[in-house]
């Protein structure tokens, strides 16, 4: 076998000016989400316009059910695609690790789409996924960053990200790029169905003033940076939220394990009370997603309990919030935005978070022990 | 409102010569697991009769989707559920907290069904997602162990576990009566439809032989007791399994979260590598569960990258296993038996060894810290 090796190596890709190439991929955030809807937001016209996918939207809005397989921060990008899918297009929505769905059997059929995320799209299980769901006849529909991948080639339709190369191996910026994704595969499957014109105005607008807003957020980079200095040293962290902020704990806790190596768990903040919250006591950080929403006051009741057990708590808020900062140690605050866009804000202080912890704790942040950027093989 | 006080204390119920509640649950199992089957497995009829659901089972086996919906404890046996319901019956099931299910305006309808499961019956988010399904005219159907609980009286049908009450709050016994109660149902909508009579025979078969091999486990008390100390100031613990026993992962992991206040997380264990391998390190012990199934080759190449990692390796493995005993530090065997039926048998030794590592450390396992035996508020 004839191998060719390519002119390409990590320091020619520029850092541009950040010390990794994950700070560097973090602050691209804005200009990402400008290129990942560059051409498909059309908020004059009202819908969006997902060309990779256009000539199987009708089928994709007849699915009796959407099954989304993915491993790792793909898995919780799906997760939030989940909420996104049901509350706006009202399809049954289930999201399945893809290493889990190829071995069991999956009910799936061609009536089912079925959707494969994977940044690098050629990580092994989801491309198994892919391939089990195709055999059983469903639409298999694909959302990769990296074009001409085996994942993009395999599936019958699909949408490409437009993150840039990601070289940092914690995922940030393709993540945010999946989430939007999503959120765009949601506006395309309601409209005209289950949502209104004015009411796909009004998410596509939040949507276009998202970069904005991350924007602001990351003017927080020496807030947060204080606030890592203050809990560096922290063996255990929890992250909890709820709704469509709940994935956005489990990622937020994998970003920290993954280059910072300290155990951190994320779940919904309403399951702390069925076991998480015997692990809480003064040595235990707890980072609570607390924006407003449906669930603000419930939150504010698990932030009292973990205070009242000595718990230190971290929050993201939204601007303007007093009550969370009576109760809260430290308070992050992100900009106003409707409950579906809040993931796509909250995600980036938490990695900016990870970043600084694992930095400040001496870790490779762009290369961390063990992992691989893309995980193909099983 | 009148207060009738009860004349019943915690020491009115004996503790049967064990040193805990729990413990005592634990060594009940295999007596419970006969009184749950008792008079609903016909095995020479090749059929279960299930008394509190025969009315409606029609229905049941019409559902176009499941949905489960439960916290803790509960939610690990709806994920089993999940995966016996969909191999067995061919129905798609989703698994849900309810404390999300209720708060995302879910989409249920009369053409699906909505289990519910809680030991207590008063399960605040529980009965909240409850009463979200029957408003949106789902056939709701509950598992409970408490005989007139709240649950079980606003549900449409159900059955009672019959796991007697529990008293220790870390739940034992009436999880492995939820997950006979969900093979049991497996087993009901899938007769005439999906499964030969022969396969349920074999199935009922295995589970009848379930008692005798859940009491060999517990006489491996000795040895796990061991291993226990030799663990027990351990700060992290991860636990990994796949299909059936992914779930198992996330039920020990609580276990031991609940009463030794030691931060141990489950994982599906192909997802270790896409970010959690990053713990490993000497001071990480990592419990796998190994049983022989169509994964079983995969789950040695994980225990070869942790051990390779210098992670300390418990396996849980079935008998006659060498090759598991070559690659990890500790191996805890299993009788032999079908897939779907290992999570009744794996978590056994999985509780045993929550147990001893918390008395060992000097905790009350009894009574937990910050936990309460049922979640009556949200």
């Amino acid at each position: 076998k004839l191998v060719t090796e390519l002119d390409f190596s990590l320091e020619k890709i520029e850092k541009g000016g950040f010390e990794h190439f994950m700070l560097k991929e973090i602050f691209e955030q804005p200009s990402v989400m400008h290129d990942v809807m560059r051409g498909r937001v059309r908020l004059e016209e009202g819908r969006v316009c997902l060309g990779g996918i256009e000539d199987y939207l009708d089928r994709l809005k007849q699915a009796k059910r959407i099954v989304i397989c993915a491993c790792g921060t793909s898995w919780h990008a799906g997760l939030i695609g989940e909420y996104l899918i049901e509350e706006f297009a009202r399809i049954p929505v289930e999201v399945d690790y893809a290493s889990e769905f190829r071995y069991r059997n999956p009910i799936v059929g061609k009536d089912d789409v079925v959707i494969v995320i994977s940044q690098s799209g050629e990580t092994a299980d989801t491309l198994a996924a892919l391939r089990t769901a195709k055999e059983k006849g469903a639409l298999v529909m694909g959302i990769c960053n990296v074009v001409g991948s085996t994942i993009a080639r395999e599936t019958l339709c699909g949408m490409y990200t437009h993150a840039g190369p990601e070289v940092g191996v914690a995922s940030t910026k393709a993540f945010t790029a999946q989430v939007i994704m999503l959120y765009m595969l949601a506006m395309a499957l309601s409209k005209g169905r289950t949502i209104s014109h004015d009411e796909i105005i009004l998410n596509l607008t939040e949507l276009a003033d998202l970069p904005a807003k991350a924007d602001r957020i990351l003017n927080l980079d020496g807030q947060i940076r204080d606030i890592a200095e203050r809990f560096k040293d922290a063996k255990n962290f929890l992250y909890l939220g709820r709704g469509y902020n709940f994935p956005v704990a489990l990622e937020g806790a994998l970003k920290l394990k993954e280059i910072s190596y300290i155990h951190a768990e994320g779940y919904p903040a309403a399951e702390m009370k069925h076991g998480p919250i015997a692990l809480i006591d003064e040595d235990m950080p707890v980072i609570f997603i607390a924006t407003r929403d449906s669930t603000y006051a419930k939150i504010l009741s698990n932030i009292e309990e973990v205070r009242s057990r000595k718990g230190r708590v971290i929050a993201i808020a939204s601007e303007g919030d007093k009550e969370v900062a009576r109760l809260a140690e430290h308070v992050i605050y992100i900009p106003q935005a409707s409950g579906p866009i809040t993931p796509l804000l909250t995600v980036i202080p938490l990695q900016l978070l990870a970043y600084h912890i694992a930095t400040l704790r001496g870790c490779n942040v762009d290369r961390p022990r063990n992992l691989a950027k893309s995980v193909t093989v099983e």
